[in-house]
């Protein structure tokens, strides 16, 4: 660990994340003792405050939001706290900035880019010109998602970013990557020979991966009718889960290798979407979705996608990833299900035959659920399933951090590997403009469903017509439907 | 089921088996209605007694023994029940038998061996000589364990059993063929995709079955000092398991396609003896095995055998199978592990290799564990094993039958699936005297061990020797060590 004195710079320090996500995520490392007490943090904003009463505002949240608060770490803690009141729009007001910096006297610096990607090269280019990474220790540059709306617009942020910072030192979070059971994909592939001699064409049938969540867009809606579901969770969170869990072994798990074998999966993922005959391409909006704040009143953003693709390699040769996403349904999670095949399977005297399951939950519970089948107790040879299951996020003692405590630790670490690299951020946006390409005129085949439900019907129909369905896998008794 | 009026006759009514086994597995069978009430039981013995002081004796028995013992079942049943009083070595007896047998009036005729195995010529000599057999319903023997005390006391018990019943009507006893995880080996084999396409050399490094037992010989001293550890146990139960664990998928599960399998696995077994050195074949006598009743002073049986095997055969070229047995031992357990290679999968970021377990748990806990390898939480890439378990016998509502149960239902209606064929006695027999030839003199390798514990230290050199160790699963928290 290379944790040295750094001066971590946040813009955006009065929005959300800052408060509800990067704070606690500070505090926590704080007081585990993960980061050094030379650090200082200086949250930008619009508004006039000062750093007394920003803490105040900081000491609230985490007085709500945090178990384990205690006031001598917070005085402790906020002490490295410090506001700084500017609007990161105006050229003019970058070198007061430096000169507050200055007064720090550390050399190594973290920008935090917790804006619209709008503002990323403008930022960006103020820093330089404005002489704030001009330091002899270390300049990084880390960005919020999203990055960029589209190809073009990505293309044009990372034009001038990784000029400035040069891509050794961005830091593109996509927060899933920080959670723990995203990274233990790797482990649980590659560790466990009863894995990682069946992950192919040959034992698996077919890959689900599935993020539902039960909000709406609540007060988002002004940037999420901009972006949409496809834009908003399918772009990085689903493509880099696909990614994970069906790129090649790399040669070895540093930085680049791992990446450019993710690469290599978004670069060979196809969508087959047949938009006009709606099957392999599902785009829903919840019922009362034109009525949110800020949100269109005659909007044709999807709050709901789900698609199938094919990884085209020899692993994944005819094997179908169904990917789910969207607001406003019935339950919150994240999961991912790899149906095996029964083929290779012969059931002693029947002809039943019940898949094995291999299931990684991601959120809110952690674990790993595997579905086997045994003979039922006095039967002769009738097939039973039964499940076996390790919930990690049960254990008290395991109990996972969260994401952006791992990620901001790797930051000051100066560890790339669980952020996405450009080339993956560039493989993901073709991807997506590929999709948009095939359906200009989304409204045609917008798919209404109601707030609470499992979405649209026509995404039960995608699968049904596979002859296959969803797995469901139910927290309370972990039974699988 | 061809479930249908029959009598069923046990020579040796009077031991410890029918008592405690037999009977009680009957009354279940009654009590659940699955067997039908037009059965007639008559057990044989020399005492001088009437069906009603037998009764009476069963009574008390089944009150001691069944948890769901109900006054009005028992007398049902015990209507049933007859008590006749011959001694089944004399000749002239058996006439009366068929009389008696006769006067019952069903032509479906049981004859269950629960003698020495040196009876079992004998007496079907009589009762074909004495027409018993001369039924127009069918006519089985059941032959309790041991099938003879060699190959070549074998063969000749066959040679005449199997002139006077035929193959088809035989069942040669193997109670742990009746055992409900035995009888899921199949199962858990072969109706996984996840464990049936790596069951082979390339995915598992070493399958080791253990059977130990905490009691000593107690009151069957002269019977065990003939016999010992290799002819009472591995003749029979770990042979028959390692033969299911290890044969080629049959073409379809029926009595004979999968007998046949066996046998094939039977007869390619080697075994790795090299006495000389004290390598790959453990002797052990436990201490104070010399003063047990009935056992003789200066007695070289082994009461404890380690061995190490292999299959000839393209699946299994190069994987041991670890093979261990004894009485007087640390604990009362039978379970299969199968240890998966590590050499497949490749670790995230550290060279750590933990590899993967599947157990089998036959008894006195039934269940199925897997343990996998996962991320340790907040580490970056760390090995932790967690244990994913299905405990089949901590459920109240899949309370598995004694094994003798489903084996009297199966011999009613003729099934002999669960019954070892004579090719497999013969194939094990064989092996067996293979093994005694190897050693003649094993009073000089006869290591001795302390009662109470794991068996000598030489059955842990033997693995140790192999970079490997002997899984042990702790009960209570479900650890491996």
């Amino acid at each position: 660990m290379e944790n040295q004195k750094v001066i971590f710079t946040i813009f955006g320090g009065t929005g959300d994340l800052t408060y509800y996500k990067l704070i606690p995520a500070f505090y926590q490392l704080f007081l585990g003792g993960r980061i050094l007490d030379d650090m200082t943090i200086i949250v930008l904003g619009r508004k006039n405050k000062d750093s007394a009463s920003y803490r105040e505002e900081v000491k609230e949240v985490l007085m709500k939001k945090v178990s384990n608060y205690n006031e001598n770490v917070f005085v402790a803690f906020s002490s490295k706290l410090h506001y700084y009141e500017m609007n990161f729009e105006k050229a003019e007001e970058y070198e007061g900035l430096n000169t507050f910096i200055d007064s720090k006297d550390c050399h190594n610096r973290i920008f935090y880019y917790a804006t619209a990607p709008t503002f990323f090269p403008f930022i960006s280019e103020q820093l330089k010109d404005k002489k704030l990474l001009d330091v002899k220790g270390y300049a990084r540059a880390v960005f919020e998602k999203p990055f960029g709306y589209d190809l073009e617009s990505a293309e044009k942020i990372n034009a001038t970013v990784s000029k400035i910072f040069g891509e050794d030192h961005i830091f593109r979070i996509d927060h899933y990557l920080g959670k723990e059971m995203i990274q233990n994909i790797n482990t649980v592939r590659f560790s466990n020979q009863i894995f990682s001699a069946i992950w192919n064409k040959d034992s698996i049938d077919n890959i689900q991966i599935t993020v539902k969540e039960k909000d709406g867009v609540k007060d988002r809606g002004g940037y999420y009718d901009k972006a949409g579901a496809l834009r908003d969770m399918v772009q990085n969170h689903l493509i880099q889960i696909l990614a994970l869990v069906a790129m090649e072994p790399p040669k070895n798990f540093n930085n680049n290798s791992a990446k450019e074998e993710k690469v290599k999966v978004i670069q060979n993922l196809s969508i087959q979407s047949e938009l006009e005959s709606h099957t392999n391409l599902i785009f829903g909006q919840y019922e009362g979705y034109r009525d949110e704040v800020k949100v269109d009143p005659d909007s044709n953003t999807e709050t709901f996608v789900a698609m199938k693709c094919f990884v085209n390699s020899k692993r994944w040769e005819g094997v179908p990833f169904y990917l789910k996403t969207g607001k406003a349904l019935d339950e919150s999670i994240a999961k991912i299900v790899i149906e095996f095949k029964t083929d290779g399977s012969s059931t002693p005297t029947n002809t039943e035959k019940i898949p094995n399951l291999l299931v990684i939950k991601i959120q809110p519970e952690e674990g790993v659920y595997i579905r086997i089948n045994t003979k039922e107790p006095r039967s002769e040879s009738k097939l039973m399933s039964v499940n076996l299951s390790y919930c990690q996020s049960c254990d008290i003692f395991y109990k996972s951090p969260d994401a952006y405590e791992r990620l901001l630790l790797d930051i000051l670490n100066g560890d790339t590997a669980m952020f996405t690299g450009w080339e993956e951020v560039k493989s993901a946006w073709e991807l997506i403009s590929e999709v948009v390409k095939k359906c200009p005129d989304k409204s045609k085949y917008l798919d209404t469903y109601s707030k609470g439900s499992d979405g649209p019907i026509s995404s039960h129909d995608m699968l049904k017509r596979d002859g296959r369905h969803w797995w469901r896998v139910d927290d309370m008794n972990n039974n699988f439907e």
